[in-house]
């Protein structure tokens, strides 16, 4: 099968032809791929013909090749001749339409828009097969990390069970800041923004809404499961505190946002929270903007791929592997299983894990008592109390931990902890990763 | 030119059907991949039909589908109608016939073996390329890590300038054991040997020419360079002792061997070597028998790959992911550029780098004057004399860093130290890696 097969290849001086690319988004990461191209342009049969972008007088840089055509029109550039068109606007639409115009034209579609691939992924890529065309969406994850095509091919023969990561890396900064400078999460986020590694609206990334979308694509290209970024379970970072830090290194861990998506017996669990991470981890070294996975396969063991998550000039290299892809005349890339191949699977929220319970309370005698009736009504063992000196009374914080027990068991347990009149602020739970 | 090519793809129900696989090796990898086919047997179309081994009968195993033949006879695998053949013997001969004569039967080749593909690798991808068929070798380096792919096809877009890694599982576990336990060299061997992790005979794990032979294909994959295993400098680990690693530790450093493939300005450098290494780095926190591959590109920065580098299971997720890639019709692979391909380049030995001496001397007074009077002699500036109390005067050791200096002053200047009679020992010589 693979004799007859194979013969169907690309004949080398085909391949060589140029590949005409189109931009149609050019802020940070088109301005990268628009001046990787020009700068790689003897190495590779890319040629860029066409920039689209709103207001694109102000645009116009003078390196480029007096070939380019600058426009507003994505009409335009649907009706033209090139061959690949690099969607960068972001967002769902136009981006969407674009991508479904384009692939239904006979043009190939490189992306680094991920919430476009998590949620109408499996459906862009049936209409790019349907159309022989080639999408692309490398960048869409981890920017210049190549974990997409490493989940897909290189790991190919594994059974993937879990995946975890460091997707954000603007949580990323912030939580190294708390922890390397001792200073509140609004001034690390201030500071973030200041640096530009942090947007004018953080919400997404700080909620963890930005993350869920990559690991939803993480998830169906590796697990192969049929998800979409609303079955993520999202928890803020927000509410970390430098002392989390303090009592994270008295236990060994740092605390870190962390994606996880595990396909255990067709129970999958899939979230994005702020946890406790074990120094010998490789996520726990994983410092400032940067990102990591670690995939755990049932053969191969852990696999860990890091660098730099995103930035123009990362994300620009992804984009342009995806475009070498395409020219090599690549229809099919990376794929990601629709219902209908996916591995079934329910979902659940309802992991059983340690966790690190931080409380801020106003003293007085019997608080860790009530606390622990409470918790042992709902079945939950203590592993430790820890305190560390030097508070005042009125916002006295200490922190307990706990044997592993269900989130279920943990969310009812705080909920009648909620009542108690001590609490200082709402406490703070994470898991502790093993 | 997209458009066109892209059209040319398999058709589902052709890729889909089964693809027949001969194993010819049954050893520990050979029996892993025969294993992960047979779990794994309803989510792919692999189906495994030859078994090929010296004295089959007592490698026969219950488990295994009684339609696979077991043979001792190379040629009658070469004449059945298997679509891919995987080499799993190990060596030069019969390896390289095997490769050459599947190839020209029309059969794809998948192969774990890290010399043939260094010594023969442009040869045999030019065979493949003539006979159409599919080439895999990503079970050559690193084994479970999809380094090789991650470098060929996710970094495609990218410059890669620079490729540092710990490729010698052996190497690491006994460097890790001396680090943890301060026990000597030879002890620690022993206990890797005891365990499985060193062979009967380490000498080329040590000495470095296993990780050379996986550095060159690294190179000409990533730097896209035409260099062969003998042009990789090698320098043994066998020198290292505990009270390396106490200085090194003083350093903020830990010692590891390291191999490295420069390319800078068309001038080449790759070496594999004890070198001191910063806690910061990546490479520093590879403990055991892990491997890491850390490149570095002109636009992307640093990308790590990490993971389980041997063992049976590892390398046959590496083996099966590359017989998906045969199944499913590719002829084209990675690449590995042979001369006429290649990055023109020279190849050099002198690379310039901070660097760490470790001496064990007879002490009386004007040792330092008479190293620190060599050193000045040949240019080099000292930056720092180490050393721990609690060593007799018969044999005592001390530590002197380096400023920057290249190679050749080094040598020379190690030269003439050699002929000071107060040295007890060979001096030992170290890069400090940035």
């Amino acid at each position: 099968m693979a004799t007859a097969l194979s013969r169907i290849d690309i004949p080398k001086q085909l391949a060589e032809t140029q590949c005409r690319v189109a931009l149609v988004g050019f802020g940070t990461v088109g301005s990268a791929v628009a001046r990787l191209l020009h700068v790689r342009r003897h190495d590779h049969p890319l040629r860029l013909t066409h920039v689209c972008n709103r207001n694109i007088a102000r645009k116009k840089v003078s390196w480029m090749g007096s070939d380019v055509r600058w426009t507003e029109s994505i009409q335009q550039v649907l009706a033209s001749d090139v061959d690949v068109v690099v969607e960068l606007m972001g967002g769902m639409e136009p981006a969407h339409e674009l991508a479904r115009s384009a692939l239904q034209r006979g043009k190939a579609v490189v992306t680094a828009n991920k919430q476009l691939i998590a949620h109408f992924g499996p459906e862009l890529l049936e209409l790019a097969r349907e159309n022989h065309q080639y999408l692309g969406f490398g960048a869409c994850v981890a920017g210049g990390v190549p974990v997409l095509s490493g989940l897909h091919d290189g790991l190919a023969g594994d059974r993937i069970v879990q995946i975890r990561g460091i997707l954000n890396g603007t949580c990323n900064y912030i939580l190294t800041r708390i922890e390397q400078a001792g200073v509140s999460f609004e001034d690390a986020l201030r500071e973030a923004q200041q640096s530009g590694f942090a947007e004018a609206d953080p919400t997404e990334d700080i909620g963890g809404q930005d993350a869920a979308a990559k690991l939803a694509i993480l998830a169906r290209v590796g697990l192969k499961i049929d998800v979409s970024p609303q079955q993520v379970v999202c928890r803020s970072v927000r509410n970390i505190k430098p002392l989390d830090f303090e009592y994270a290194h008295a236990l060994g861990c740092t605390v870190r946002q962390i994606s996880t998506a595990k396909l255990n017996d067709r129970r999958a669990y899939l979230a994005v929270e702020p946890s406790l991470v074990q120094n010998e981890s490789p996520l726990a070294r994983v410092a400032g903007s940067q990102n990591l996975v670690a995939s755990t396969g049932e053969f191969g063991g852990e696999t860990t791929f890091g660098g730099h998550g995103a930035g123009g000039d990362p994300t620009a290299v992804a984009v342009v592997s995806d475009l070498l892809q395409a020219a090599r005349g690549r229809s099919r890339g990376i794929e990601l299983p629709g219902r209908d191949a996916a591995v079934p699977c329910e979902f659940t929220t309802d992991l059983e894990a340690p966790h690190y319970l931080r409380f801020v309370v106003r003293d007085r005698p019997g608080i860790i008592a009530a606390l622990a009736g409470v918790l042992a009504n709902h079945h939950i063992n203590l592993d430790a109390v820890l305190q560390k000196p030097g508070h005042t009374k009125s916002g006295l914080p200490f922190v307990i931990t706990l044997e592993p027990c269900r989130q279920k068991q943990l969310d009812a347990a705080l909920t009648k902890i909620a009542a108690f009149d001590f609490l200082a602020e709402a406490p703070m739970a994470m898991p502790i990763l093993k």
